[in-house]
């Protein structure tokens, strides 16, 4: 019905659940693309590229983001993310719904770009739930599990600012509200300004 | 999950469907309830009274109306009909979702009284679908049908006030839009004010 798809920003603390959403997401919705960050840090052992992460050089990363082809880039433990404009766009223009998984300074640059898109918050059902998934990923040293805490609670207090907010305690029901938000989004009157005009046209 | 429930108002022009996707969305929501209007004008043969309307004396309509128990009336071919105020208050309250079923005028007041409401246009698929199916009603006359055409277009004309915009082509889409925007409107931010609060102070 639109002419161009609905950008769906999609944050959350690091154990708030979003690949587990995101993939139940995926089988659910065949018009849903999912974008794929670069990284120049190092994969890990069950990572791969082009799946979780496309991983670049720092000399790729900087050519890209010297020629706007970076939406939103952020250094983090020393390494670059940033999320590559050209599969957006193109997306966008079929009328694909395409969600990015970034963190809060990158949501805000996506708000500014991207006035109509939509933004979600995925909140953990407790910082206890929060701190027991982290534990659970015997990737993580205790060091890591403070700090990524200490970051989950400053990106709580900016959760405000986003469009939706979804408690993930159960993963049915939290990829039931995403599914109901995109649904409902395509309704609002500000994207079917076209039809609308269209039908006011003929009348 | 929040205290106060969730205010819907649902315009279209006559014969754009608004009484069927009613009907199938108190089936399929239990937590939905339908405000019925009040009015002055007699009932057609197949209606039932707290059914389909209050049916009201004009002396019982004004005492209302003055004690400020009318949330919105309008005159329509010499009737009045009106939106009693109680049943709304009390169920929202209660946490339901209240819809009412209310033609423009009557959903820009609502939207000035209940700022948080949120309000829905449902168009025909066409102004010819439009005429075929008030044609298809035995009760209206030649005059009436061609009344109510004039009138549509002036609704439609206005549609761009609402949140959102469904095209009723297919009854069951139709409904599992709403259905959709219930549950995504839920899921707003701006609705979910305490609970975040909550979160962060105990952050």
């Amino acid at each position: 019905m639109n002419e161009k798809g609905l950008l769906l920003v999609l944050s959350g603390p690091s154990g708030s659940g979003k690949d587990t959403i995101l993939t139940e997401l995926e089988k659910r919705e065949s018009n849903v693309k999912i974008s794929i960050s670069m990284t120049t840090r190092k994969p890990r052992e069950w990572e791969i590229d082009g799946v979780h992460y496309y991983f670049v050089t720092e000399a790729y990363f900087m050519r890209q983001l010297e020629s706007g082809q970076v939406l939103e880039h952020a250094q983090y433990g020393g390494n670059y993310y940033g999320t590559p404009k050209n599969p957006v766009d193109t997306w966008l223009n079929e009328g694909k719904t395409v969600i990015l998984k970034i963190e809060v300074q990158g949501a805000e640059k996506i708000r500014n770009l991207y006035p109509s898109s939509v933004s979600v918050f995925l909140m953990p059902p407790s910082l206890k739930v929060l701190e027991e998934r982290l534990r659970k990923r015997e990737s993580e040293e205790e060091e890591e599990i403070s700090r990524r805490i200490l970051t989950a609670i400053g990106e709580i207090k900016r959760s405000i600012d986003y469009d939706y907010y979804i408690i993930n305690d159960i993963v049915n029901y939290a990829v039931s509200d995403i599914c109901a938000i995109i649904q409902a989004e395509k309704q609002k009157t500000s994207r079917m300004k076209n039809i609308i005009s269209e039908v006011i046209n003929n009348a």
